[in-house]
């Protein structure tokens, strides 16, 4: 296909945009749930209490090793779901496309899209195509829209870390954000370092049925395991006690942080999750997420403690090589922009 | 408040983040699924089956007499939702902002999005923001998803006008394209010329529990009441005769549309639904419809027949006021870009 550009009146909700969208979006997105062409999705009945997470993405680049922004929103929406103990059924996705966008990238998109989809068993049941002239858009922004069933009552939080839990994360530390970075900035490192943005549903079944007991889900994308402070000290008013020599970190990774000065405890990741549950638990918990290609690397990295004499309830407490205790604090400017 | 401009970090999952979530998303969007600030919501079991829509809302400009980008994507989501016969009940937002907009205009959006989700009754119950350097976005989009619970079986759907039935609207055509093209051009217009932007659930709803029997419900937004060839006529594979002297029009749109050389039957519409449902249901629906500010100009414009002698399955036939019949054909390219 030669480079053919998207047109203004592609997303019309003329005759230009119907063609768009049935030859494009239908054909990869496949299912009748979206054939039937109405302004909104009839999904049936759901069993159990529903979940629902949105999340824009405007990833520059678009395309990367790894991915595209097409699967990387499929990732990110299904894995925000999955976090709540969750199944995730049905996702939604409103495009926002810039004038004069070669047709054949945002084919590569779509497929992308529509393969993330198939492989984490969600179905793509409606969407949006909104083209805004040249230079109101950066390329391609996709909002995606998920809801799932719960599958495990109460639902893991991030309050609900308790003294006495391991803390396992699923694999190593930065491969995506420092792939967005090295793209963006045209650096060539080392040929292992790619994005992990994966769907992590399976994973968080397999964990909720075969280990259960699940206390905390927690993906850590923007801002990195470094917002574990928020996200799970903070709200379970307990201290995360970490070894920073346990958490996985890939040695292209490591190096290029090195180089650039960046420390893979605050890049995003995309395809990772962090889970909170009961130390008794925590080697069969280990042995499940070894199981699937995106756990292979999965590692308990420390504990949940309750505030004592040397911390403060939210905190997160890194045990460092040399024997010390450093804390991790929370991002406080923006690491790295358009970075999912 | 002095105008304070949306720095990158406020996108970045960090500290900054979390202030702008906090101390303007969550306090104009006030709920407890919200701010329970997990990665997704969970908003416990739905009644019967579920309808999903989303739409990415893009409009320039931002504001305009009637509404702003924050209403118009509560409005237009809710609307679809609703023309699937379903009560929409939870809402969520995505944000793409550009760096440097005015936090100032930004409150006002937030605002004028909180305000719509209340008085349509849904709760916005989870979001994200991105910001991304000035220049990859113009101000600001927002994709709206909503669900809600289906309260009419069957659904009406395009694809269910019969022959002997009448095709009801709620109001005069035009009035939002027209309002947002003479914003953007700078063009003076009658006083009375504003946005229809408005929520049609509870309007919905009152033609299902008083009325009952509707076979279509369609929201004429980009593309207009145009739309209904390909929308309803087309699916249901009939002829849709409208009596083009029927169709509401205002003074000030249809003297707007005549100085500017446009339809007012191919503009967008953001706060109107057409209805189809049996003859003898026409009375009672329109009574219905005109009980509501925002359908007290609702109008019987014509009927769905059988293809004849003269016409083909998927015909839009309008009526003219000199006793002919001309096509009603589709939108080809795009009338005006960014309208919603």
């Amino acid at each position: 296909m030669s480079a053919t550009p998207v047109l203004l009146d592609y997303g019309s909700g003329g005759k230009a945009a119907q063609r768009l969208i049935s030859e494009l979006f239908v054909r990869h997105f496949a299912n009748p749930i979206l054939e039937a062409m109405d302004d909104a999705a009839l999904l049936g009945r759901l069993r159990g209490a529903v979940v629902m997470s949105t999340d824009g993405y405007t990833v520059d680049p678009v395309e990367f090793p790894g991915g595209n922004i097409g699967s990387l929103a499929v990732h990110g929406t299904v894995n925000d779901v999955s976090m709540l103990g969750a199944r995730p059924r049905f996702l939604t996705c409103a495009y926002i496309i810039e004038e004069g966008l070669d047709m054949n990238l945002l084919e590569r998109v779509v497929r992308g899209m529509g393969e993330a989809a198939r492989r984490a068993d969600v179905r793509i049941v409606g969407g949006d195509t909104k083209v805004v002239p040249r230079g109101a858009a950066d390329k391609i922004f996709i909002t995606t829209t998920g809801i799932g069933e719960v599958i495990l009552e109460p639902a893991p939080s991030g309050s609900r870390a308790a003294p006495g839990d391991a803390i396992l994360i699923s694999g190593s530390m930065g491969d995506h954000g420092l792939t967005i970075l090295s793209r963006r900035e045209g650096l060539s490192l080392d040929s292992g370092v790619m994005s992990d943005s994966a769907a992590l549903n399976r994973m968080v079944e397999a964990l909720i049925t075969e280990v259960g007991d699940v206390h905390v889900l927690r993906d850590p994308t923007r801002g990195g395991l470094a917002t574990t402070r928020n996200e799970i000290a903070g709200p379970s008013g307990v201290v995360c006690a970490v070894n920073e020599t346990a958490i996985p970190v890939k040695d292209g990774v490591a190096a290029g942080c090195s180089v650039l000065g960046l420390d893979p405890l605050y890049l995003a990741n995309e395809g990772k999750l962090i889970c909170v549950l009961p130390e008794n638990k925590s080697a069969a918990a280990l042995a499940v997420m070894r199981g699937f290609s995106e756990g292979r690397d999965a590692a308990r990295i420390g504990a949940v403690e309750a505030a004592g004499a040397k911390s403060r309830a939210g905190q997160v407490l890194l045990q460092t090589p040399l024997g010390g205790r450093r804390l991790l604090g929370m991002l406080e400017g923006e690491q790295l922009p358009r970075i999912c």
